[in-house]
């Protein structure tokens, strides 16, 4: 009795060690929301700083550029966290959740965009920059339109 | 003449670069309160993270505490550029203004507490993190204390 108990809780704990972190996180749906969208508008931010260098608004500079597409990167990878089961919305269209698979391939092709814009940065060549950037703004722009509320 | 406007545009220019980023980087004042809550937020949530581990709720990993660590660590090194002049709102209080050098110390303070954190975390002794929490949890309450509305 004693071992099947053991053997029940092992079981229940590894079900909860595997959850989306979006469960195990957040006290409550609403700071899965917060959550995400702190961490999309911190994306957003550092995105905008690098828009200025690709318009030519503010001067290249090698550095800043590593360091606003590490913090974009960053921000990519936290951010669908905050989309777990029974945190619909803010801005989230229902079709996160009806077409999960869909969007996780949407979450997969912006952060391989992310990762591709920092190698860009570490290169140091601005043309390469230009390229990754509109690269990760399509990647942006096509999960606005398809699962952003207008 | 065309040399004096060259070294006009210069002096604006450096003037500009040299500006607290809170002004270059932010379109609307609105967008730094944004921003500073959202690193706030994000910051919050991971520290949540550690603290689970440290009160025994959440089993230690190593390589968890130093991703949440690390977080902590990029996010309090963030958020201070969203409290650039001119940018009052949300639960600031004035003083962070009026007592600029003072709500400095207490930046320098928490981001001296978040980088020893991280480095308990890469230690890898839950002891040295639960002591390193600690001090940030301190240095957190204390900059709301006297920095934040109630």
């Amino acid at each position: 009795m004693k071992f099947q108990l053991i053997r029940v809780a092992t079981i229940v704990a590894f079900s909860v060690a595997s959850l989306p972190a979006a469960n195990a996180q957040f006290a409550k749906p609403e700071d899965a929301v917060k959550y995400r969208q702190s961490a999309l508008f911190v994306m957003g931010n550092h995105f905008g700083r690098i828009n200025a260098v690709v318009k030519g608004d503010v001067p290249f500079n090698k550095e800043e550029v590593i360091k606003n597409a590490t913090l974009v990167n960053t921000m990519a990878s936290l951010a669908w966290q905050g989309f777990g089961p029974g945190t619909e919305g803010g801005r989230a269209l229902p079709n996160i959740w009806t077409e999960a698979p869909k969007y996780k391939s949407y979450q997969d092709k912006l952060q391989a965009s992310t990762a591709a814009m920092l190698v860009a940065a570490q290169s140091g060549d601005l043309e390469n920059v230009k390229k990754a950037f509109a690269a990760v703004g399509g990647n942006c722009k096509a999960c606005h339109d398809d699962f952003r509320k207008k």
